[in-house]
């Protein structure tokens, strides 16, 4: 027997998160700088495409390898291996080869399924996030998770797929619905939680700019909450450890949120999550009570505290919770936060102990 | 507008390919040790399960997170979609978490197929390849490239993903059929031109002891063909440039494995390959009539050149070249050894040039 070594090296990944308004231009330079022979698609859902579609088309179609704008309907439920196949034939039905570049423009939906479709069209060809959400643009346009659901789960199907880089765009926050803003906003909170004393300040003084999206707030609030993202990703990119602190709240947030076929959103989801680990936080760790009722006077606030938990049975939460990627053997894991504004990862929780939280919140 | 910078360094992963007979009991305890928690699932083809399937469950069977040996029907075409999706759904019914291992047992297509479930199961979950036919261990198994076929061409579809290492176990090389045995010394053959006089050497000279599978030549080569393919994957893991020395032979060797839908072995079609890609080398390079000379000799010894190329329509190999994925823009790039041995990368071949190399072959 001989062992012959391995080792690989993969080398430093520079990629740069763009934060401010009006970034077609910005956009347009990079892609004739950085890939001017590749053919160039742009992949966002019906719904951006009926208000940016044209838009896209209008500043990127100078690019000399432009081919066209895919889309596919709106909702979490395109996150399936069919739609994943159809942008798939039709990619290579137009002959993407590896050098082609894609633009993924949308809301996390969008990065996670252009994201995957990004990552394995040729083992991998580039993929540059516009991120139109505030969910996607504080979150999931950032660290690479890319992914799809599958009937077991949510996310359960993926890759960690870097971009080349992230637009983030403020001007697309103000076409948001009020709900899909809240959703953002949600994150937003959680950040505070976790990680900033000074951005919870933000949120309780500023709440009426930040609920008239006024620019500047805007912009603090992604740029901010982006630099907490890129902190914790940079730290652990393949979430071994570190990058739990950033599931407070979507332990339970995820399994309600599947539970009712994702007509929950996301934010409103790990809203009520949240409140439950608070709570846990605070039976278990010394989370300060203060704190908990703070958490949920921002998301009173922020109109997140209306997710209707007395719907969903405890028992099929429970059930979904030991199906979840994030349960190990048997006892679900959770991120809580301790007596010094420390999270705690990976704290176990038993069924009784979640049950008393979820029936309390 | 402001830009973070988001610097990733992945952290450097040392693999170990493992050469030897008798690899069982090793393996057993490189799972115990390194995943003593992990649920463990083994996949293979029909085939290979026929063979082997009862030494993994005896091997393997000890680990206290055993679940089921997973198998797919032989051959090419179940490097699909519907074969990948078939493996999930019966690795999620079996709730396998992000904390499982999966040991995949088999030649080319296995590696590739069970890889690509493994790369992409809850984003990516440990992977051990038994490679077990020559191809297998001195080529596929190494480098990380994993993925499955799409209508439009070959592994279209797929990832780079490493393994957590590799038990390359000579035995299991005497039960291979003689052609599935050629098969992979083509690939022997082709790291002899590109990279390797001593090695043409060693095929030429002990050219009775190798067609008999002499284990001490066996291992000798497996291990010398292993440590050439480390080198280039540890110089190029993504394929940018210097990787694309191994496709010597590849070019039209895909496209008319392609065409003969997969019945074509890929070491035959390659042997084809390389013998167009020398005549190239020769008339576009000044590659010695010697050399050309001696790899017809040696493909002829090693019973592989017998591939049928006048049955294949040239036009159809253009075109199936044309949407290639190596083909940039326009003209197909190949990979050719010029007058001192030496690769050339990406040299653009045009279709008048590779009639007429066709037609000669």
């Amino acid at each position: 027997m001989q062992t012959l070594p391995i080792q690989l090296n993969t080398a430093r990944r520079d990629i740069n998160f763009i934060i401010g308004h009006s970034l077609w231009e910005p956009l347009r330079q990079f892609l004739h700088r950085q890939y001017p022979h590749h053919s160039l698609f742009v992949i966002c859902d019906e719904t951006v495409g009926a208000l940016y579609g044209e838009a896209a088309r209008e500043q990127l179609a100078s690019h000399p390898g432009w081919k066209a704008l895919l889309s596919f309907p709106a909702g979490e439920s395109s996150k399936s291996r069919e739609h994943k196949d159809a942008l798939e034939d039709q990619l290579l039905a137009r002959r993407a080869g590896r050098d082609s570049v894609l633009v993924a423009i949308g809301g996390g939906v969008t990065g996670d399924l252009a994201g995957y479709v990004a990552a394995t069209l040729h083992r991998g060809i580039p993929l540059i996030h516009l991120p139109t959400t505030l969910l996607a643009q504080v979150d999931s346009s950032i660290g690479g998770k890319v992914g799809i659901n599958h009937p077991a789960g949510k996310n359960l199907l993926g890759a960690f797929y870097q971009p080349a880089a992230i637009y983030a765009d403020i001007n697309f926050l103000h076409s948001l619905p009020d709900d899909e803003y809240f959703n953002g906003l949600a994150e937003v909170i959680k950040y505070a939680v976790i990680m900033d004393d000074e951005l919870w300040g933000w949120l309780e003084r500023d709440s009426e700019g930040i609920i008239r999206r006024e620019n500047a707030l805007l912009e603090r609030i992604v740029s901010r909450c982006a630099q907490l993202k890129i902190r914790v990703v940079q730290a652990d990119e393949k979430e071994a450890e570190y990058r739990s602190i950033l599931n407070f709240g979507h332990t339970v947030g995820h399994a309600i949120e599947q539970l009712s076929r994702y007509r929950l959103k996301h934010g409103y989801a790990i809203a009520a999550g949240m409140q439950i680990a608070a709570r846990l936080s605070r039976t278990h760790l010394g989370y300060p009570e203060e704190r908990v009722r703070g958490l949920n006077r921002l998301l009173e606030v922020y109109q997140l505290n209306r997710t209707p938990l007395q719907d969903f049975s405890f028992e099929e939460v429970w059930e979904c919770l030991q199906s979840d990627k994030k349960s190990r053997r048997q006892s679900p894991r959770f991120t809580l936060m301790n007596g010094e504004n420390k999270p705690e990862l990976f704290y176990p929780i038993e069924k009784a102990e979640l049950e008393d939280a979820f029936s309390a919140t």
